[in-house]
């Protein structure tokens, strides 16, 4: 690709490292910019350099945060000795919209993938031991991803944590709210008749 | 979306302005550039603020530029008297990548859409008229997409231009290169047979 101007070739440039944004789409967007008032753009690359630099993470449970401790680990209200266990913060915010917990979380940061150079070191895992340790926690939700990478991580958690006095459990695996059942694949649908739960207490939910 | 952050939501909410990025491509965009160098984030901002600060358009063809006359304009090997109209700076990146031209451009900027509000005062026409009026064009190449809007927008300038002496071409249309003629549209392939060139010539190409 020629560009008749340095400033938008290296705008395109910078803007085509993002992943899922190839030059084509990157120079779509940057002659969107050109197109809009200044201000726009100005007050977008504040907002980036300013959350880039100023941004925190939760002393305690590794989620963003603009305060050092953020504002479910700081709020009275939950409750201090459960301990939802996720990938990342959109998980967090995946979870808080559901409104279904009232626990703390804890955010490893990723999950373990010897594939992509990801081991156990890279994860905020030590903390989580830690406060496993220190005896206050009851109960360990595992709600990572149902994968390998996600299954092999669960694991390595629970042996770290399994001579401490701790519940650990998972999030339920089972056909989605709204799917038909003919399309579940086999081993959804097999785990969902191996776990399913009195009708009940489907009910109340 | 609930955030933990306000410089997250504040970087989430201006990325989402973008073309094709809703809210939550924008969040997996900015969680990436967290997971990023600072200086990523940082470079990326101060391109696009650089950009759209320092960009200049040819005060000839319009096009982007990063001096008041662009390469192309002020190339004494290009060919001054043909023009080739096109509607925006992608469209003269695509032709120059062909290597096929070697006149002057002339970047519309868009093509009359009432539907969305453009009209003709909207566009760069008035300063092709006028080039035109000098009387120093010979051709006037018409290289818009072969929509209701890019035909709409040749015949406008067609009109204010017919009375002075300029020859204007409009791009062939016909069968792509590499298509199975079975799967091109009827009037695609119409025109391509109504337009045939000699055998001849097409070995030349």
């Amino acid at each position: 690709m020629e560009f008749s101007s340095k400033l938008l070739e290296r705008a395109v440039n910078e803007m085509s490292q993002l992943p899922g944004i190839g030059k084509r789409t990157a120079l779509r967007l940057v002659l969107h910019m050109l197109r809009q008032p200044k201000e726009q753009t100005i007050a977008l690359s504040e907002a980036l350099q300013a959350m880039r630099k100023d941004v925190k993470f939760c002393k305690s449970c590794h989620n963003i945060s603009d305060v050092e401790l953020c504002e479910i680990c700081s709020n009275p209200n939950r409750k201090e000795h459960i301990i939802c266990v996720v990938e990342d913060v959109r998980d967090v915010m995946a979870i808080e919209n559901t409104s279904s917990f009232k626990g703390l979380y804890h955010v490893l940061g990723g999950k373990i993938s010897p594939m992509d150079g990801i081991g156990p070191h890279d994860l905020n895992i030590e903390t989580l031991v830690a406060k496993v340790k220190q005896g206050t926690i009851k109960e360990l939700i595992f709600a990572l991803s149902s994968t390998m990478e996600g299954d092999t991580t669960n694991f390595y958690i629970f042996k770290q944590i399994q001579d401490y006095k701790v519940f650990t459990s998972t999030i339920a695996r089972g056909i989605s709210v709204g799917d038909e059942l003919e399309y579940a694949d086999e081993i959804t649908l097999g785990r969902s008749i191996v776990n399913r739960i009195p009708f009940e207490t489907s009910m109340k939910l």
